[in-house]
């Protein structure tokens, strides 16, 4: 549960805009990466301090500054500063507990996403927290670590492939969300295929820990749909938004990536209702394989109890026991003991149990 | 799941409208075929390239173009350039995951639906992706693969029944829908009559695999459910949507479809309330099993245990043992063993496991 | 199933407004049945050709024409015809499957409602569609057989009773609805005796029988849910419709007709959350009647296998055992088994198992 | 069930607006009380016949007419021509089968209310239909039963304590609907002391007539909740709706009732959810105690089957058996026993059933 | 449940407006604070009766009179005549069984918010109300007993940090909010931690004990929903409620108070989700342990019955039984039973049961 709930405690009482970086401290060094470009001029180095970027901002040119490691509060607040960012949006930037949002303060937007990888051994998810600012001319990305996918959106930026070099930052923008929203993809395929590995087990050869493997997959599910059910308002408040940052030509762009957050969604809540379904199937297989257990017990019992106690009868001592002492005594009692056996599988065969 | 997520990964991290075919390559050679009408004149013929459709878009007549086989990128490309598709409308038409939509790009509308047949040897569904672009004089449409549910439609185009050669190409695109909604109600048929076989099944003889069937059609509802659940809202922003491309007088046919489109989606949900009833049914009869299996051993083991302790008791090779030298010892035995099992049996009756 | 899709398979692919009958055939011949009254006069009359019907048209009366048995398909045709029906209407009035609802093409209003029917013996639901035009001066009803619940209504129009013939055609058609409404709770009434008999069996004498009752009785509710739940709207819809052919002061009758919708749908919901629960009570009186069967071997074999052991031991035929030659070997090996049997009833007693 | 449906059959078919009483007739005599006051002025009497009332309509004073007993219809009806109330009002006045609703009549207000109490011996709910129309200057309120618990209100009109002698007919009205929403609270009281008391019985001691408790509960639950949910929007329009018969200083009042309405509606909601929770926790508690009967069984028959069989070995009766004439062969018997017994107890404690 | 309905019933009945504290008595004596500030000047003093706070209303500062124990209905009650409160205000206030709620009456805000602690020794919920008045200059927040959550917010005015001197009343119920909210991500913690703990358990080690916990943690849950559910939207209806005494700049914060809620019940329900998965999983391991139980049960007494019988007949004293006379019978039987022996291992192997 920790997963869930980042030890917030040692913010609570603190007032608001204190800048306390809630989360694990993923990354030794905050990264700092810069691009600058425009359609013909591209431009991109690694930071030393964020105060080399600052002269950016005079430009004409669309400035993208993605920082890695969001625990170097003070570089954040100086970033804060700088661009004039409200004390609750750089609140939210360090708290790795929020929920995809987007909000507009005029100047600037302000969106959470949430990144997503699944580790395929351990079978659960990993979540990192992205926050985008969109600015005139400016976007700042925060990640909690180093490691993102974003990397094809840097290298259509060096190559100027597509749209990308034209658009402003709200593209820029859009291109990065899109690349978080593709990438659930990936993760829903990978989970597809524990559902599909999972469901001929269950069908097949259901042992305790299917259930445990059940469960897992039902609580990641349940992570994986609280991290991105949101992002679908968020995405529709920005398409509609009507802020000036948004140029009507990306909002097409935005739809689409509506389109595939509502696609993640659906597939996501399939997901949940096949899991639940297996579930189902475990327990009524769990239910049969009760059933032929005790098939088993019966038949053998209820064909040598009778038996035995024939046996019994006739191991008794009385003095006076006429059967004893007849010639065929015992070969009638074996004939007696065989009639009763075969009556019995008849039975059984009368009750499909054979 | 792979059903689910037809392998998207290999488009992950592309830039938007980048044109790649994600899907099955269900067909060898795209097949193109051109009809041409007006309510006097008709035409009909296979291209062997698109571009020989090209000179039919000058014309006042509607033109339809149907292809089957969207795995030849290149062509649906040269098809988007001739006729100003959006990117990232022949990305979606490549990509065979979307969810039914209807984007209204004001100088055409872009539908998907999915059609959907019932494989009732293997009990799947199988789901092919349609999208449908309408404009001014012209009617695209992409299919998966050869195949489809419009032959019907083809049929009327050739012999101008009915007013579809009078109506424009919203007149044919609503004539499409309607065929692919059409055959939705047979492919309900199909499982109706699958789940009335299976509740006879699971009330007189339920076996572990009934429990696997219950499971796989509920899965299959699922999917049915996530193919034309969204249908309905495409229909109506069509209807409603108020684009000059859609005609008056075709929106009443429209409420048709979408009438359909509503009972579709209601019989899928009674379905699944049916389907979940069943697997309660078979639970519960699973329950009544084990009660009868421990029923017949509780009866066998109880009436016989006692009798065979009083076996046992006069086996014992004890030097003093009054009884067994008492001339009616053995009788008594007998005596007391038979009062002990009526005992017993009149205990079931009463109990009533008899 | 085929309650729920009428093979409508033999419809599919067929253009639009093509007037085929979808349903059983429920009546040998068709009857037409005529009435028209104004509030002074009053005509009623059974018509062997539906030209007969077509001079009342010009009338300043209120004119009824019910149809019972549409799989008369040229007649429907040719009223369809006369009364300026669009073909989608004479389409969906011959197709039974239809949901509940109301379309207003403003010369004249669509209704379609279902009349349902509770056969106790076999406790399945009958379900026929009634089909209703109201237009200006006259009401087209249409139902599948003869026998309905509109007897009420031709009694209180031949009667003049109430303020019927005063009203125009849209308090008739109102009348109908409230008719179609009224039968409802008869309906539900039986249901519920149903389940109150089932409530009791469910607690007292569960048998496997009981499980099949309460899945039918569910499913049953399903069919009546999906047939009523619709009908909400469509009398919203009449309702707040502002068509010109409902007058004013009707409305607060038709506000009565959705109360009692609304009554019914909240007792279909309230049925089956008790037949769930019965489900639940039937599963857990299953498991009770398992431990009881259980806890009766426990005893039985718990208190007589130890015993029998003993009574194993001293059958043994081994040369020295000391115990057998003692006086009272016998005696004491009774005493043991005697307090054996008393510890295990203690135990069992304080295990609360007796 | 008849609780849910009170024999509405006999209504069935008749015109709108026809007088019948549905209902148990629960009084003998109906019993007519009426209140006449203004702020200095008060006065009180029982009333032998309708009439008598008649003459108060006319003052200014407001005039609060109480009737104990809707099954004297004619009453009723001379009520309804003198107060000039529609036939669907006085319909819905005798029809006990009501839902909670407000209707407003533009000269009266119309609200149809729920008092409910708690038999705690049965533990039923007895539920009576309270409806109440607000006009200029009265107030009527019709019950089924003598007994209610509007005795405050009428102490508070007696004694002119707080605001109510200056309120008009609305605040009267609000203060009998807080009367009969206020008793809801103590009605969840009990059965929430009920749900407390079941939910130490499940865990300590779950007998079968648990599950018919919970049934019960959740039964009356339900029942419930039909009864207040509607109330939430009846209060809303009321205070909403903008009638000049509802003063702008009792809004503040009637948001206090829908207040108190939502938390009885949350409260049920809360308790259904509880109820629900207990099932689970009573089935999972069968299936321990099964498993601790089948743990004995299964302890005593694996630890003695064995032992019976080693002694039967030696009960054989073989000529040459040569461990039966070993000196220590009895001995060594016990030894083996005793040594295959520990082993099976430590197998026991190994899997911790002992 | 006691904890759900605070005894309410001592209210019923009373006219609206009268004064009683519903609740449990949590402080001996009424404990009075007051802080009165401006950005410069501070102020804080314990008061021995409220009207020494009477002074400060004339001031221009912002005076907040914390008051600590509401079962002083007196204090209260001169509290409201002073502030000039609405009677139903102050009936609110001692009533602690209200739903978070946010309320306009034009010259004050009334807020009703819970404060929650979890006691983890117990694993309960405490819940105590607090209701906070926002007017012209001044802050009245009232609680049940002394302990608060309020103590960082003391100290930020104490110390003048952060905005808080700078804002009006507004941004110091803000504050407040805030603090009672943040809180809830502690006790969420607390609880996370719980699930863990339990979800390691119910897969280890199921014990009867497990479904209890299961069932209390749903059971806090439960009462945890209802208290902050409604808080969304109260605090929406307090930001968008454009009251004068909120000021423009304080809906961003606001806005902040609403995420987290937000977030709040967000987790709630995954929280419930998992919970509930808990249960499955402790259900079906419940089921597996049976499993395990009857396999011992059946495999030792399948392996050993038969051989008991074959025992029993050789047990068995007829005069003529040849096998008895044989050299080697009573190897040969040893044999025979061996061979049986391996052969139901081997069908156990076969079966998986070893």
């Amino acid at each position: 549960m920790v997963r869930f709930t980042h030890r917030i405690s040692k913010k609570a009482g603190l007032p608001p805009g204190t800048l306390i970086h809630v989360g694990d401290k993923k990354t030794e060094k905050a990264r700092l990466r810069l691009m600058d470009y425009t359609q013909e001029h591209f431009e991109e180095r690694d930071l030393a301090a964020i105060e080399e970027s600052f002269s950016y901002r005079e430009k004409d040119s669309v400035t993208w500054i993605n920082v890695d490691g969001i625990h170097q509060v003070d570089m954040v607040e100086k970033i804060g500063r700088h661009y004039d960012l409200h004390p609750l949006v750089l609140e939210d930037i360090l708290n790795t507990n929020q929920r995809p949002k987007m909000e507009d303060y005029e100047n600037y937007l302000f969106l959470i996403l949430k990144m997503i990888t699944y580790g395929e051994a351990q079978k659960l998810l990993y979540i990192e927290q992205v926050s985008i600012i969109v600015g005139r001319g400016f976007v700042l990305s925060f990640q909690e670590s180093e490691g993102d996918v974003f990397e094809s959106v840097r290298e259509r930026l060096r190559k100027g492939k597509g749209r990308i070099r034209k658009g402003g930052p709200d593209y820029l923008a859009y291109a990065l969300m899109d690349a978080v929203v593709d990438n659930y993809f990936l993760v829903l395929e990978k989970i597809g295929e524990d559902i599909e590995e999972l469901e001929g087990e269950v069908i097949s050869k259901p042992v305790p820990e299917t259930a445990e493997s059940i469960h897992n997959l039902k609580r990641e599910l349940l992570f994986l749909r609280k991290s991105v059910w949101p992002l679908r308002e968020a995405v529709v408040s920005l398409e509609k938004g009507e802020s000036p940052l948004v140029q009507e030509r990306t909002t097409v762009y935005l739809r689409d990536v509506y389109d595939h957050t509502i696609q993640v969604v659906d597939t996501i809540e399939t997901f949940r209702d096949m899991v639940s379904g297996m579930l189902d199937i475990y327990l009524s297989s769990l239910s049969n394989r009760m059933n032929e257990v005790m098939k088993v017990l019966t038949i053998i019992a209820t064909l040598f109890i009778p038996l035995t106690f024939v046996a019994g009868i006739y191991g008794m001592n009385f003095k006076y026991m006429p059967e004893l002492e007849w010639r065929y005594g015992y070969g009638l009692v074996w004939v007696v003991m065989v009639v009763i056996g075969l009556l019995m599988l008849l039975y059984f065969r009368k009750k499909k149990w054979l």
